[in-house]
């Protein structure tokens, strides 16, 4: 990773198209010696692109507006996981000798969008026949999930408001949140109930934004960069798309399979990880990827939030950016920009929020209540 | 490619889910030796997915119903391209190492969609602000592409027939196709205008369908057949969305770059194919294919659908399968359904159509107007 950049994620009266160049331009903007469009020769694109904008074609569309016209594009969908699988098309295309230079690009426009329409496109990320069809929206269903560890291993509404502050007083420190302000633990527990037991500050946003990473080969990177971040680890995975269907409420199998092929593919372990970006899109997710990605064991995701295992300088910096709760979650873009944070960080150009002397970095993005998951592992150079 | 099949396009009542687990067993049940779900590492799946059904997490959605829960996989989507892309990162993906054994599926729904949304939905694979907006349709613009090679080149509404009788003809001895009749010169003459010089036989039709492939490395193919069939070459492009900002109306350089670099990776030329299968979704999308993939000279394309010179054992035999025209248009399936027709053709099984000696065959897929383009060639093992 040679380049990598975002615009702040929010309320963004911008067309997707405007988003996309913004995040491009300051993309190349980022590499620390000097690169162009004529420098990328193929790019994928992660957006859900729901809501009725430009609908087909919609990669070479952003492409073109870009200023990158005519080199190979695509658009990969795999709902709020899309930009975290187009980065591993993109790392396995460089592995292939197929290109040396790759963009890889992350959109959502969701504010623009009204309510009804909204909480039925996200829905349909999920199962449709038993979950949505039944009035299950996904805060019902991570609901489920958060109940039932509560049930198995005694988590406490206290251990997932941890979370939020946690994330909240990352995202203070993060220009590119949507929401810059730290929150209380009073306040995130007396915020109004949306799915028991999740409250308003157990859940992410609605978002807009967009995220771009510029990826160079082995061979290449040193053109752009003397200290370009490696991709050592790429892995994905899928699950069963109904909750019912897993055997358990309490782990993402998708999670812990696709963390497996990453680590093994780096030839490190969780304990190594000094930061990662996990998919709070409810504080319950973040509680369960600290388990399944191995930080904590079976069950302590909970005590892991509540002791403050994953703020910044002590065990693991567990969404340093303020995650998806606080920097905000435009569905196709959380994943790039997950990795524009561990581009930040690896370069210790990350301010406030800097974890100090990070050199292993990890990514873990998720589709919908599990269904899909690209973890990425990086390091610095 | 150690596998391949399609169920027959044209109008399903079936459900996508139905369709892609058809294709998928069939493909399976397709493969000389034996393989079964469990040897697939990873899939790539093309699907515009519109109308309105299961739209976000498509390809784990769609995996899981097949049989083959867990495997990372993701959706592409570009437009009428997609599964032409899908096919080109899991090629990709095999070169890098990261699987042996790949699914590539396609698939599409558009028959339960109603006349309005299917013209609203279509649309968007092409400009919005100056076409669709305009009321441009697909058909409007591949009849201005029409009427400007007509107005250079002197083509005629004999040629574009000519097109359509050759696909029809080639359809009616494909047991896959939609359109399984044969029709004359004077009926495709004869028949309504659509969007003038374009004629109802000249236009592709609307239709269902699912395919899938699958590959597997150098290493692995000889498990599951003696007779592979190689993708040697994989070429991709994207232009300007919008046709008038391109500086000619009477050719795709999309497809012009996508062949080049399908072709040097193949080490072959335009000569050496047998068969091709190009993305005739309108006749003089065939016109322009034929001149574009160098099967004949610049302004040539009208002449040599006239003089027959695309039908079976003459030149190259040009959408034997029938074609989007004949066979059907199941706009992210027909990438794949390209590739289903290459590999019952070089393994010497397409009956009544059957290409004799075929040995190199090349796939053309196209998205929206131009955009997207997909070439893959491929070779007798």
């Amino acid at each position: 990773m040679v380049g990598a950049s975002m615009t702040r994620f929010g309320v963004r009266p911008e067309s997707p198209k405007r988003l996309f160049a913004e995040a491009t331009a300051d993309a190349f903007a980022s590499v620390e010696k000097s690169m162009d469009a004529r420098d990328v020769q193929e790019a994928w694109v992660g957006s859900m692109a729901f809501g009725g904008w430009q609908f087909g074609n919609t990669a070479a569309y952003l492409i073109e507006q870009a200023g990158l016209p005519g080199i190979p594009a695509q658009r990969v969908e795999n709902a709020c996981a899309s930009s975290g699988f187009a980065l591993r098309d993109a790392v396995l295309a460089i592995r292939s000798g197929a290109c040396d230079v790759a963009l890889v690009g992350g959109l959502e426009k969701m504010n623009d969008i009204s309510g009804l329409h909204k909480r039925y496109w996200l829905g349909v990320s999920g199962d449709t026949a038993w979950e949505r069809m039944a009035g299950a929206t996904f805060p019902g269903v991570y609901a489920m999930m958060a109940s039932r560890h509560m049930h198995e291993f005694r988590t406490q509404a206290l251990d997932l408001a941890s979370v939020a502050v946690k994330n909240h007083a990352n995202g203070a420190k993060n220009p590119h949140a949507q929401f810059q302000r730290a929150i209380t633990l009073e306040k995130a527990l007396a915020s109004p109930m949306v799915a028991s037991p999740l409250t308003m500050f157990d859940c992410c946003s609605t978002t807009d934004g967009a995220a771009v990473l510029l990826l160079a080969s082995e061979g290449h990177a040193r053109k752009y960069t003397d200290t370009p971040i490696w991709v050592d680890g790429s892995g994905a995975a899928t699950d069963m798309l109904a909750v019912h269907d897993r055997p358990s409420m309490t782990t993402l199998p998708a999670t812990v399979k696709a963390a497996g092929v990453a680590y093994a593919e780096a030839g490190v372990s969780a304990t190594d990880i000094d930061l990662a970006e996990v998919h709070d899109c409810f504080t319950i997710a973040e509680v369960l990827a600290t388990e399944d990605l191995g930080f904590c064991g079976k069950g302590e995701g909970g005590a892991f939030a509540r002791e403050g295992r994953g703020a910044i300088g002590r065990d693991v910096a567990v969404n340093s950016s303020g995650g998806l709760k606080a920097k905000g979650h435009p569905l196709g873009a959380t994943g790039a920009g997950q990795a524009v944070e561990v581009f930040e960080q690896l370069h210790g150009k990350a301010g406030g929020r800097q974890v100090s002397g990070a050199e292993v970095a990890l990514t873990h993005n998720v589709g919908g209540s599990g269904a899909t998951c690209a973890v990425h592992v990086y390091r610095r150079g």
